[in-house]
């Protein structure tokens, strides 16, 4: 049996399926676990793909730990999305984290991540908290302001549409403390249906934030392998000599469990091909 | 009809074909020209993906402009390989070029290209010299020394397993000019089954250059979205503050011709995620 998923024509990714371990229709959306020939079990939904065993570190990492090692000193995070559980594994790994919210729209995407994808997340660690409720009302009613927030959401079509509107992204800034920082995915820049919506999220931020950046990671079953992520922040850039340093110093002390980000990827990813830039024109 | 390219296990590339163009059993390879749905029409070579119109802007800036930058002054250049002669257009483009020797060893590869990919070759340039012949017996008997040597070849099987040898390497080295630079393609991190290869040639290239270094592309149509190349030199560092001068003033120059090649990408795709690290050691 043969996975695909197209994202140009009939241009796509095309994945040996040994079997679907799980497949339930949410209220919101087709939740499945594909067993994989060679990338482990795999997450899909709508028949996107949403991560394997095998490739996830590269997504988890790179959305987790450019805006982490930003901020001076991240201790309340919020996680949009995100129910696998990899981002705030990652997250957890930043000793002065305190409390983590996840705010996962879809029981159904932690309990098949879980069954199916045991080491992706963390989910036993007493400092993170999951919340299965529409993170856009939750984060407009946030009282107690974050240090971080991550929006680890699926492609802007579904419930996950508004992750990609300006009022959105206005209640994240109210949602932040004074150093806030925040990061996203957005989408592939060989995907040309999508760059009005990639377009006008930067736009957003630009007019939101101090300081809004793309930056990319290449992620083998996510469509073309280039990915693109947005960084945001009330003032601290994303490489200045001080985050550089912590980047140094956090990845050597973290060194064992990165098998992606370290200081030069965080720095490289943010130069962007021409005809990258072009799309943000 | 789709075209699938499968590089792990059955993962790999689908592409929607809506024809074959040209289709040759060469005394070397099997050559063919597809029409695709959305990629303009792509060339394989033994059912691998060499390079399609849209997303060839890619892999031929990133092989030519890396080197042809380092190099303070480069007048001549070899390619081996190179046969749809879209390297030799993005090196033709440096002003100080004024001789090129292009050795393919395949021609039916240079006649499917200049029919069915017009816009990929500059092969009127009368700087632009063809050779059909094994560039391996070519390197050897060079006299006249060459600045800068671009290896173009397929996949490490079939005619291109000796252009991943240590004795080949070696005859680029003295074929070179005392600031000459080199560099190649040297297939997808993500390949499991190309490591030892890779390994191979980047410790051939340690052992025989005073410089060399890994560097990544986003290739959409190649295996896995994630392509490396190999710099070496025979003492020019790839970012040194020169180079970079150069890069900054040069592409300023030619910018309006350049879809991917910037200075930031110039020095960020020389950031090697972890993973990668492994595998050279």
């Amino acid at each position: 049996m043969q996975f695909n998923e197209f994202y140009s024509g009939r241009t796509g990714l095309t994945v040996g399926i040994n079997k679907v371990l799980f497949s339930e229709e949410s209220p919101y959306q087709k939740v499945e676990i594909l067993e994989t020939d060679t990338w482990g079990n795999m997450m899909t939904i709508d028949g996107m793909v949403m991560l394997s065993e095998k490739d996830e570190f590269v997504y988890h990492e790179m959305l987790a730990h450019v805006p982490m090692f930003a901020h001076p000193k991240p201790r309340r995070v919020l996680i949009i999305g995100g129910g696998d559980g990899g981002t705030a594994r990652e997250v957890l790994r930043h000793p002065m984290v305190e409390h983590v919210d996840m705010v996962e729209i879809d029981e159904t995407v932690v309990r098949a991540a879980k069954q199916f994808m045991p080491d992706v997340g963390d989910f036993n660690n007493p400092k993170l908290h999951v919340h299965f409720e529409d993170g856009i009302a939750f984060v407009e009613r946030v009282s107690e302001p974050y240090d971080v927030i991550i929006i680890d959401g699926s492609d802007p079509v579904g419930p996950a549409v508004d992750l990609f509107s300006e009022n959105f992204y206005r209640s994240c800034y109210k949602a932040l403390s004074s150093q806030g920082v925040l990061s996203s995915q957005t989408e592939s820049p060989w995907v040309e249906s999508y760059h009005p919506a990639i377009r006008k999220l930067f736009r957003s931020l630009d007019t939101i934030f101090e300081v809004s950046r793309m930056y990319l990671a290449f992620i083998p079953l996510y469509p073309s392998g280039m990915w693109s992520l947005a960084f945001a922040s009330k003032g601290i850039h994303p490489h200045d000599s001080e985050v550089m340093d912590r980047v140094v110093k956090g990845t050597t002390s973290m060194d064992a469990s990165l098998q992606y980000y370290n200081p030069e990827v965080h720095q490289g990813s943010f130069a962007l091909p021409g005809f990258v830039r072009e799309i943000l024109r």
